[in-house]
């Protein structure tokens, strides 16, 4: 059955993914009060990620897979292919999950994998390169502060050291939490390039919904900027003090919030996306002045000159500031920076060709988030497939919700992909 | 010697006034982190207040003065005028602070209306009315929360159970703490309207030092207008949402804070002064479009028809933002509107001859801060004399000054015109 297999050779089966995704989200549940819901607070390195892991690894061995975990605590599960000595096919994704969480987010990704080995395990289907799921430590980052921070060691652009060096909230290191909960493997770190790399992801966003396709398949993942952008002007009385002798810091920041959105409107940085999301003045009482106020500027784009460019005059723009305000002055810190990643045209291919297959409308997007498959891009081809979201893909919030129909079809466009590219 | 007095019969002790102000500044003393300097927090019906007081009762008593404490703890000391059944002249003040004060607010006036009769006494000088000097209780509203408590009271704008209603920050009821501090006095609180009312105070704002006068004759306290303004959108991830589906609060609140400058820029609104001392957006995070907003937005308009039509243009665009961002929902809530109120053309003149005769320049400026003496002048002619102030009159923070020479000459130009005024 290994020559010329289709997808009409394999089932998802859709209860058992919905099952799994359920009696996961059960582990780090909470009562979430601004919802009314109940969330998931699964953070890395916790007690509750350890448990999901235990469950996780109880759901491989079930299907017989070859189970390893690296330096990073990071989880892979092997099913064998004919040709042990190709490259496999990696499909992976996350189980750890921020403060506020859905049941989907990475979630779906990892079980998603099981489900399609499971597939091909039902269906006695023999692939002739090996494929193999990961769960990644610490996609998040809300707890030691770096996003994909295991696919980014795996894929060394990290180091290790510099992994086990993060300190949480509470100042415990990462080594020393990997530890504790026993989940600091052997196997080596830097992974050995697979011969492509999938991930099937919620799209945490509203545009398969609006546009009424079940199917995304990403072309690669936004470009983003972060800054802090602190104001100093000088604190004076709301009554007494004349508008021409103010050095205002809140109304600086109000100026750059609306120059961004006009940015952004201009039409003149290509596909811009522009955030102020924290704002914030100081004293912060209402008959005084401002003396500070901060606010951060999380700029994205798909393509790195139009980011550059955007940068650049947004820079410039933050010059004229102290023009205005003679006494004013601008302190910006970059946050983070990271380049679009662009992803495999030969997978997108892949995953296109297996939506269609299965009858999925599909659209090409971007990514707006990080996912750990721009890291791993970084030594294999590699895309992703999003599953259409609800309530306008809210994501990182108790509300997140995709439909059992929607995941499934997610995972079966997975599988295809998977099945062509294992092939 | 009373009739024809001038100001040549009595002479100020200016290093007297400083000790005073210096002695009175150590009772609730504290190190200032943010400026380095020593700074004063005695907040009214504390302990510290307590010693102020007493402090004061004994320079009070030194004078020979009649001291009685009305219901609401305010404190006056008299000296009788040859004619004991006509309407005193009234100088009053505070000497409540801030949490982070300086030396001179309030404390300038009622000390200065001490060094006022002192100088008469050492003089010889009998005047034909009394002159009674005040100190009212709880001007700066910052424990029970209502500015110029004491003269409002007295003035009977506030009845007495609101007053002795009002809690602080610990739950801690005003009546209570008067109680507590043995200052419930029993001298009917309904003030006996005054001849005239004069308080001598710190300018706290920068136009006597820009314009180079020593002297301020106050014309009036501008019309006052506090709100609140939150600001109800949608949160949404930074990277994945379109622009065209955000419902921005965090825009929203700068547009307003843009929208307050370009209206007292545009001149539509007489002298409108307007200030967002205030700015938070929620959750807060780079990568979250914030949800919620709030803001703080203070008027001040010397003329209450000017401020009336800021007010009317200011909600008409607080109604457009929804139409801009469908979806968003707009609260206000007023949190203090005071009008307009004009001091007495009559003791103004008093005023602005006793600075001419003292070879002082004068000039003529509205206060754009709240004092006692807008309460009292419901009641009875009032003005007041402003002290120029250093570093641009900054006030309510321990950089707070003003030297000892312009010190003297306010409460020079206080003595002359409560002398004219009590003749």
């Amino acid at each position: 059955m290994t020559a010329n297999t289709t997808s009409a050779d394999f089932r998802i089966d859709g209860d058992r993914l919905w099952a799994d995704l359920t009696e996961l989200a059960a582990i780090g549940a909470y009562d979430d009060e601004a919802t009314g819901l109940v969330g998931v607070d699964r953070q890395s390195l916790t007690d509750d990620d350890r448990a999901g892991r235990r469950l996780l690894i109880s759901w491989m061995e079930e299907l017989d897979l070859d189970v390893t975990i690296d330096e990073m605590g990071s989880i892979f599960g092997r099913r064998e292919g004919e040709d042990p000595e190709l490259a496999p096919v990696l499909i992976g994704s996350h189980i750890d999950t921020v403060a506020t969480a859905g049941a989907f987010d990475g979630c779906l990704g990892v079980l998603g994998g099981l489900a399609v080995l499971r597939a091909f395990a039902e269906a006695g289907l023999r692939t002739r390169r090996s494929i193999v799921v990961a769960a990644w430590t610490e996609e998040e980052g809300v707890r030691f502060g770096t996003d994909m921070l295991g696919s980014a060691v795996a894929a060394g652009r990290l180091g290790l050291d510099y992994a086990y060096g993060l300190t949480d909230a509470a100042g415990l290191r990462f080594g020393d939490e990997l530890m504790r909960i026993g989940f600091r493997g052997d196997r080596p770190v830097l992974l050995d390039p697979p011969h492509a790399y999938l991930e099937c992801h919620i799209e945490q966003g509203p545009v398969l919904a609006q546009e009424d396709r079940q199917i995304g398949i990403v072309t690669g993942v936004q470009s983003i900027s972060w800054q802090k952008v602190a104001l100093h002007g000088r604190a004076a009385h709301a009554g007494t003090t004349p508008t021409e002798l103010r050095i205002d810091a809140g109304l600086a920041a109000a100026q750059i919030v609306v120059e961004v959105r006009r940015m952004v409107d201009s039409g003149a940085y290509g596909r811009l996306r522009a955030t102020v999301g924290h704002i914030a003045t100081s004293p912060g009482l209402p008959s005084v002045v401002p003396d500070r106020a901060e606010l951060t500027v999380d700029l994205r784009n798909p393509d790195d000159a139009d980011m550059a460019r955007a940068e650049v005059d947004f820079a410039a723009f933050l010059d004229t500031l102290p023009e205005a305000q003679p006494g004013l002055r601008v302190e910006t810190a970059q946050m983070a920076r990271t380049k679009a990643v662009p992803f495999d045209e030969g997978v997108q291919d892949a995953l296109e060709a297996a939506a269609k297959e299965h009858g999925y409308d599909s659209l090409r997007l971007m990514s707006g988030a990080g996912h750990d498959a721009q890291e791993i891009a970084a030594i294999a081809p590699a895309a992703m497939v999003f599953v259409r979201g609800q309530y306008q893909g809210i994501s990182h919030n108790p509300r997140e919700y995709s439909t059992p129909e929607d995941c499934r079809a997610g995972v079966e466009v997975l599988a295809a992909a998977a099945l062509e590219l294992s092939a």
